[in-house]
């Protein structure tokens, strides 16, 4: 039986709990959001000890099933003040599942200075003083971790940022092969939810774990096998060579960031603070920017280059969209992944077009804990009031360096969300819905998802109803124009499709299996079927997960007037299309209407 | 007829509109309230073009009746993102009222980066490029306007704080006999609106204007003549003298800063960042202390000494609650006026006793154009979080100094509000309501006015609900328990008079003598009804303007969750009462229900 680990940060408690009924079928996103909307006061102080950090590895974390090792982390969020799930690879989902851990709920505030760690392993869990692990960089701080806990590990946590509270904190987890705090839960600023409680990091050892057993296991096996077949047929998330056996497309050869040159091409891709939908700079940066940089390094250092492409983000992964940005001086590790999102926060929409700058101001966010969409957001916001050039990529650099001494206020500003600093330094333009910052998709010309960044209950958020797939990339052969007005139907299926994955614990991007291919959809299905023994409406169960973040969201104090996109996107003109974002208030309302 | 001037900063034209008929009731608050809720879209951004500035004399400003020069400015807020009116004294009120000016209304936004200023004399108005006003400390600004236009014209505008829409900057207009630009319509950022618009300041001239006819002259003329006697004869508002000669209590002898030792008596004054009821070193910053040091530096320096109390803030004035502050070793004038809210935030608030280190902070708040109360609790978010120690004056003074580097990134923090710079800093206790600062008075032990920052319009404001009236001074000899906690119908009734008041050009300080003396409220209500030739009702009218504040509020997205204080007044007892705010949610909510 799957157990709930419940620990009490005010006298450094913890106790097992069984998973009540009611909560069988719940997992992932559906546990942390189920948790929240019913154990967290909507009006409470994120950052206070009213909040909860609810964690849960998806439904089959731990099992065979392909790329199923996603972890939900969820909270009251201080930068939206809405509910928030946030969800990442790494080990951790994975070492949890084998636990038979369905989630963790961590209460209260501890007095004092001290900061803590949560180590967990076989049934067990210590609540220990680790004030050795505060303050450091989190390549440091994994680096260490490893060599205290020779078992590999799976460690989630904050790091400085988080630490010191600022909105800008993601949560990071730890590579699957290596230590590096790549692995990011970014959004919404969880990792200052962790610095509130005065958790450093989570370590989990699964030694003496071992795989969930699904209810029907003849079934489970069958779906998984189905979903396999389909995602490794799908030219997205399969690895296929062309007739002269180059490889072409997919995200194992480019990662996300292959989406650089395509939503360039679609001039969605916002540039220098979302003034332009090209970036005439994007193929330098772009994913096949990365793959070449890999090759080349590999061809001159041979077996010492650490440039990776095809890399997977957790131990079930089998898109293997992951990649590590070699230095190309020396071949060695710069940073891992290097995703689509990061390099246009924190290179297109800065007009940064060196592929290094871009890496160094990544490796940068990880180490410091920081989500890099938020800070990439963040600091145009001092580009557009001044502080510093578009394009400067030194200048950004060093900016973000400033966040690792603690008495400058440059560097809290800079980890403290997009809105809070360019409200601080007078700019007027800027992108964030519900307090966050908009990720890599123009709205303007790509409306759907612009439906979806104005009313997911997340914030600006395009993982929570990627229209992008059908908008852009199409479905089943057919590309819904980007440009039509009536996509509330549109956002709230793939919102509703998203909740349920990211309670299964699968990895979003088989999306594009299960909508492109009919078995594909069916070994999803199935095997969350089989896992539960139960039958699971996939639309149904989603539209309940959202349901309950909306009445949170309520209760917190949203209304509609907060399902809207900021100003400058109605009145502002995108080139080269020259449009603006058209959707009206009552389609808007539409996606959430009578739910 | 009195007119409206509407101003369009898109093309820079201007015209004049005669009063509608429905709004001819109509000035000061419950003008700049309307139009804001009828013209100005809830859901625009403050700082763009589809925001307003609405300015309005209160109706009776300009003519006799006694301290009726209150001048209101309107828009939607930068700092709560609601409807605000902000009010202060000066001369602009006055002349205005003389030139038959019912209101301004500015719309729009001009193209390119000139400055301008709009200056109204009779019948007249320019729109003029004054780059050369710009950028200057506003000492600096109206000595050179008096010198440009020797008229001696009533100036408001923004400063620096504003020209950058930083979120603390307030409307400052200038003093009665010099140039001072310490009389501030200070709250909710107002400042920044101006700037915005690219506005640097209005200079009405009324050479040629006259004061405004009432209605019914006999009954005008009985009426104020009633209340102005009641005002001489109320121990509050009148200056008396005890047995010996010596003056005692009275707003013309010690200011609004007597509440200094009281509220400290009372357990009441928050002392740094909220921590503690009482501050041992109150006396020495309090209305008592001023009063002291006017009196030595007069006796030491004669005619050449600067300071002074019993000083009136616009011509109509009688209650002389100004002052000005001198410098111990010259004489000279520091700032004027250090009223009690001031010597709080800047004072008490950050544990800081030294009188001129307070009267420094307050004259760089006013030469900046910055609202004194946002800007310390800003600094008391710096304090909080470590940056200076609380009671370091001088580390204040050069923090705050730091405000005229247009580089400096804690320059545009300290002026950019106590909810962005707290959040970037990384606090958790940070005192505002609707993103706006709490004023000088616990609402833990005092918790009727709890319910009107918590409730009102405006965000945390005293002067919406003066409840303080009641709970600590006491009304007709009787006052009510400020630790009782049914509150709700206390502060309504205070809101609804108070939105009266700040229609009627009355400053808010005749609300003791009209609380206290049958004679006081009909000579009020007397004046206003003859000047309207109709007969208003006190509460029906006041009522109506708060209905239209809250619908704004609403169709801006607010709910009765931002009807709520913080959540640390809630948990945290505050010494030495050790109280928390106890008001239910329920008798908050009695507040507005039904309106």
């Amino acid at each position: 039986m799957a157990k709930i680990l419940r620990i009490n940060m005010n006298d450094l408690s913890y106790k097992w709990e069984e998973v009540p009924s009611k909560w069988e079928t719940l997992a992932g996103r559906a546990f942390t959001s189920t948790i929240v909307s019913e154990e967290v006061d909507p009006k409470c102080h994120p950052l206070r000890e009213k909040n909860k950090i609810v964690i849960s590895p998806g439904l089959l974390a731990g099992t065979k099933a392909p790329s199923s090792g996603r972890l939900s982390v969820g909270a009251k969020s201080p930068l939206t003040e809405g509910i928030k799930e946030a969800n990442a690879g790494g080990l951790t989902a994975t070492k949890l599942g084998r636990l038979g851990i369905r989630g963790i709920v961590i209460e209260g505030m501890p007095k004092g200075n001290d900061w803590y760690s949560i180590i967990i392993s076989k049934d067990k869990c210590e609540i220990k003083v680790t004030n050795e692990y505060a303050g450091l960089g989190l390549y440091d701080l994994t680096t260490k971790i490893w060599k205290d806990y020779p078992n590999k590990p799976g460690i989630i946590g904050c790091g400085i940022a988080g630490q010191r509270l600022s909105k800008a904190a993601g949560v990071f987890g730890n590579n699957i092969e290596n230590t590096d705090p790549g692995r990011y839960a970014g959004r919404g600023g969880l990792g200052a939810v962790f610095g509130s409680k005065r958790i450093v990091t989570i370590i989990t050892d699964d030694s003496e774990g071992k795989a969930p057993e699904p209810k029907d296991s003849d079934k489970f096996t069958e779906s998984i096998t189905k979903l396999r077949e389909a995602l490794r047929a799908h030219p997205v998330t399969g690895k296929l060579k062309d007739d002269k056996g180059k490889p072409f497309g997919g995200l194992a050869n480019y990662g996300t960031n292959i989406l650089q040159n395509i939503i360039n091409e679609a001039g969605g891709l916002p540039t220098r603070g979302f003034k332009s939908g090209r970036f005439e700079g994007a193929a330098k940066i772009s994913g096949e920017a990365v793959h070449e940089i890999v090759d080349k390094t590999r061809e001159k250092f041979g077996d010492s280059a650490e440039g990776r492409y095809g890399h997977a983000c957790h131990p079930a992964c089998v898109m293997r969209c992951s990649n590590v940005v070699p230095y190309e001086d020396t071949g060695k590790h710069h940073v891992g992944p290097l995703e689509y999102e990061t390099a246009w926060a924190l290179g297109t929409n800065l007009g940064i077009d060196k592929l290094q700058d871009v890496a160094e101001l990544n490796r940068l966010c990880n180490d410091l804990g920081l989500d890099t969409i938020e800070t990439g957001n963040t600091i145009a916001m001092f580009m557009e009031a001044g502080v510093i050039d578009f394009g400067d990529g030194q200048a950004a650099i060093e900016l973000l360096k400033k966040a690792y001494d603690e008495k400058s206020i440059e560097g809290r500003l800079v980890c403290s969300g997009t809105k809070s600093a360019g409200e601080a330094l007078g700019v007027t333009r800027i992108p964030v819905v519900k307090g966050q910052a908009l990720p890599a998709y123009d709205p303007r010309p790509i409306r759907g998802i612009g439906v979806t960044y104005a009313t997911s209950t997340m914030g600006a958020d395009h993982t929570s109803g990627y229209t992008i797939a059908a908008e852009i990339l199409g479905v089943k052969g057919k590309v819904t124009d980007p440009r039509a007005l009536d996509k509330a139907e549109l956002s709230r299926a793939f919102q509703s499709t998203t909740a349920y994955i990211d309670s299964s614990g699968y990895c979003l991007f088989i999306a594009f299996c299960i909508l492109d291919n009919d078995d594909g959809f069916a070994g999803m299905k199935g095997s969350v079927d089989a896992f539960l023994g139960k039958d699971i409406d996939v639309t149904e169960y989603g539209l309940a997960v959202l349901k309950k973040e909306r009445e949170f969201n309520a209760k917190a104090g949203f209304t509609n007037a907060d399902d809207r996109l900021p100003e400058f996107f109605y009145t502002e003109p995108l080139p080269p299309h020259n449009v603006t974002f058209d959707v009206t208030d009552e389609e808007l309302d539409m996606v959430y209407k009578d739910l």
